[in-house]
């Protein structure tokens, strides 16, 4: 029985992956703890296997033999608050491969990421001391007490959040703002505009621009050492200054920015399926992909000067950060309402225009999904095909012309003298194992970078169908309205004013989509050109390599 | 019962290929006869599934619905006699690809081999009489009752010679050439020389070097047209005249070739294996494969001036090729007893030295057998990975790219003009596609060839063993002669003459050996160079390739 766990929390496995849903109470035999990031893997008493969040189950002692349900314990115990080590320090150079995966990683980067300052999950100190999980292995007693006692804001509902989405609340529909029932004064200095230019339009342009480097993210270690996770280095270009964030503080900025965005698509967060074989590999594609995502919000004239984005980039005070993550929790400038803050051209849209639109985006968006996820799953094929097939097909190439001189090299000199050209063939044979290795090593300068690029395509464009289905709503509000006047139940005022506002949402979109064209037309350009050389440069390199053992031939 | 079909003659299925074993008189049911190169695919009483010729079997008509044992039946009828053919008609220009697989070409490579002009195979007129199979289908029956009459010689057993090697025979053992009962006065200009050069014997060289061409064969055909033929065009440059041989013409060289020389690998004849998808490229590889054959042929000092392929090279009158064809059947001086032609330095060889040689060569050539082998199939398999895989992978990277191109075509112009990108990429999806058929393409200047090259080598390695083995034998009944006059049986003059004629023996082979060392580094060299040029070219043309797509990208 000590293979035995039981499920404390629902887990429903994604469809078509190697996950299995398990149901909370749900006794499992384990298979395999070997899985890595945070996964395990188990049978249920239907005999299905598959994976499941180590997180989301315990470990049965000998003793409970006999399976019973079991209302869900509290979640399990997270890390104390590590916020004291925002700020990093350069000097320190403390990142150390681990060969244990009991380093904090795993959980960082899968359960805990909604943690400490994540909103909304409902926890009390009752239910943290109900039944909370066992410490993490080797942390002594003393020290796991006192993490008890003093980190009830650090727990967090593992079991419910996973994979939650931004689900709108009253407060955020944006009923209020479209009724002109909100009522906020915006100041100026929080005010974005939206220009015409040409026949379209933009978003006033940054008027400061900046950019962000994420730095090779780092090891960091609290409690001594016991715990350690890796953090990410932020340097902006205005103030020079670094911070040092988790993957939770991302993920924790991400929903503040979803919740307050409904019209702008917010890049995505690196994709945890990222395969690597190496943890060196899996954290620099995270670096890749969170360095994808800052750049993006930099160049958003709206989001890279958006507050809680700032808080973010700029914090190194822990009280500041949280008054800073209190103030952006209670942000209700949410959704639609987030249109108070946007001042727009005088001229009232055409709604057919509009329509027009928003038409072909959605057209474009569809056709875009589909080939941005095509590409993605190119580039991880080819990434595959150059580090498996390709290598071993260029080392076969290799091996063999190699035993071919291997050979030749039995029945040298004598009468004619064949050193020369068994030597030149061994040395053939070398070539292609080589070009074998340069083909295993090629995705990291072009497949992969380019699979980071297509990653972010696929965030954005992904999130606009829900950018389109938010401004339709208000158009559909907005028809309501009129319908409402032309049966005396609301004032002609009133509806000017609803029609003034559906404007402003629609202002934003057409927005949003000529910024989504405008960054994609320089973006895409250059991600193109970017590929192209380092094709360019392997296939040179291939035959520079060819060049180089055809002289070998020579007299 | 139309699919049944009987066995004619026993066939030993290859083990480990999707030949199967069949047993004179055993029924079979047709599962498939469209497997081309005279193979047909059927189920034996067992359930037992695989190809056997199809010459060796024959369709059952309705009423033979119950199987019995036959005596087997004569062999199959083979076409007349094309030797009046033989003369190349430069004028003619009548190859035409043929969709039917019923036009002579594959009983022509396949059963027909040895047919004709063959040695050995015990045939009669009344045998021939007594169950001929029925006629090629679409022949008037006319024409068929003609051929029976006129072409008695033309008979062959296909079902005794297949796979036949050259088994020796009293009249080849050599023994009588060692024992010096040969009593044959070889004229002058028949007698070739060893010479001594540095510390090693060679071949004298071939006094008039020339070379072969074998030219795009031509399908010629007869009885108006009704069987047709594949025929090669060799033109020797020592008379500049044209012959036209077909395969079993080479096959009967070959076997003449090999029943002559034991002492010498003869280069082999195209790989029956050799896969094509299309019936031009098999018939253009099987050129390039003869071409070898005859390269080799012309640059052996022995072979080159060997009569039965001189012959072979000029003939073009019927009547003189029969006679020829009757002289070389004739030939007495074969195997060991050709030696009596050899001209050796006076010098006794050591018998230690020629031990030492001989066993460094047994290491070499099975060492060489095996990596031979090995860069055969590696060329197989790269030809294979080029035109499936590697052109499948470049075109999905083009489709994922033309895609995406697509889609952003979707979203053209109005305020930012991205026509200039999308057809960028769009052209980057062209380029990747183009590549693909690259990769399909190029197996034929690089894999191909050197295929080609080590299916030479592959037979010239192949038969050291025998070679090796017959010197042996030869050094044995040296030993045995030794053995003899101790004994006082065998007198002292009679050994002195067999240990003259071991050494002469002894000579050839060391001569052999060193002939191939010289001729295998000045070939292996050309052939490496050849082949890295081809791969460099590729290489570079997928760097051109790109490097016009990224141009594409400049404003």
């Amino acid at each position: 029985m000590a293979n035995q766990v039981q499920a404390l929390y629902d887990f429903t496995g994604e469809p078509g992956t190697t996950e299995m849903t398990i149901t909370c109470g749900e006794m499992l035999t384990l298979i395999n703890t070997d899985i890595g990031e945070g996964w395990w893997e188990g049978r249920n008493s239907k005999g299905q296997t598959g994976l499941f969040p180590a997180a989301y189950v315990r470990k049965l002692s000998p003793e409970e033999s006999t399976p019973a349900k079991m209302a869900p314990p509290a979640p399990r115990y997270d890390q104390a608050d590590d916020w004291s080590d925002q700020q990093y320090n350069a000097g320190d150079n403390n990142y150390h491969k681990s060969t244990s995966h009991d380093d904090g990683w795993d959980d960082d980067w899968d359960e805990d990421t909604y943690s400490e300052i994540g909103p909304g999950v409902p926890h009390t100190k009752a239910m943290n001391q109900q039944a909370p999980l066992a410490p993490l292995p080797g942390m002594p007693i003393a020290d796991y007490n006192n993490q008890i006692d003093d980190s009830t804001s650090n727990f967090s509902s593992v079991g419910t959040v996973r994979k939650s989405k931004f689900a709108p609340s009253s407060k955020v529909s944006g009923e209020s703002y479209l009724l002109g029932t909100l009522n906020v004064e915006v100041p100026d200095s929080d005010k974005v505009y939206i220009v015409q230019e040409g026949d379209g339009y933009m978003w006033a342009a940054v008027s400061q621009p900046y950019n962000v480097t994420v730095a090779s993210p780092k090891k960091e270690s609290k409690f001594k050492g016991i715990k350690s996770f890796i953090a990410y280095q932020l340097t902006p270009s205005f103030n020079n200054i670094q911070v040092s964030r988790r993957y939770k503080h991302f993920d924790w900025l991400h929903e503040r920015l979803q919740e307050k965005f409904t019209l702008i698509p917010i890049p995505p967060l690196p994709d945890k399926q990222i395969a690597g074989r190496y943890d060196e590999q899996l954290i620099e594609r995270r670096r890749v992909q969170l360095q994808e995502f800052v750049d993006w919000m930099s160049k958003h004239p709206v989001l890279a000067k958006c507050e809680v984005w700032q808080h973010f980039l700029t914090c190194t005070d822990e009280k500041r950060w949280k008054a800073g993550k209190r103030q952006a929790e209670r942000d209700n400038l949410l959704g639609l309402n987030y249109c108070i803050s946007l001042v727009v051209p005088e001229k009232a849209l055409l709604q057919s225009q509009v329509d027009h639109i928003t038409e072909q985006c959605h057209t474009f968006v569809s056709s875009m999904d589909s080939s941005v996820k095509s590409v993605t799953n190119m580039c991880l094929a080819q990434t595959k095909r150059f580090q498996a097939p390709y290598k071993t097909d260029c080392q076969k190439v290799g091996e063999a012309f190699y035993n071919l001189g291997n050979a030749l090299s039995l029945d040298e000199g004598t009468v004619i003298s064949t050193s020369k050209l068994t030597s030149a063939i061994k040395l053939t044979g070398g070539a292609y194992i080589k070009i074998g290795r340069m083909y295993e090593e090629q995705p990291k300068y072009d497949w992969e970078p380019l699979g980071d690029k297509f990653h972010l395509y696929k965030g954005i464009v992904g999130s606009f169908p829900d950018v389109l289905a938010n401004h339709k709503a208000a158009v559909q509000k907005k028809r309501e309205c009129e319908r409402l006047t032309a049966e005396h139940k609301m004032e002609v005022a009133q509806l000017n004013e609803v029609l003034r506002r559906t404007d402003v949402i629609s202002y934003a979109l057409l927005a949003e989509i000529n910024h989504f064209k405008q960054e994609r037309t320089v973006d895409l350009k250059a991600t193109m050109q970017k590929f192209l050389r380092q094709q360019i440069t392997f296939y040179k390199k291939i035959v520079d390599k060819l060049e180089t053992t055809l002289h070998q031939y020579d007299e």
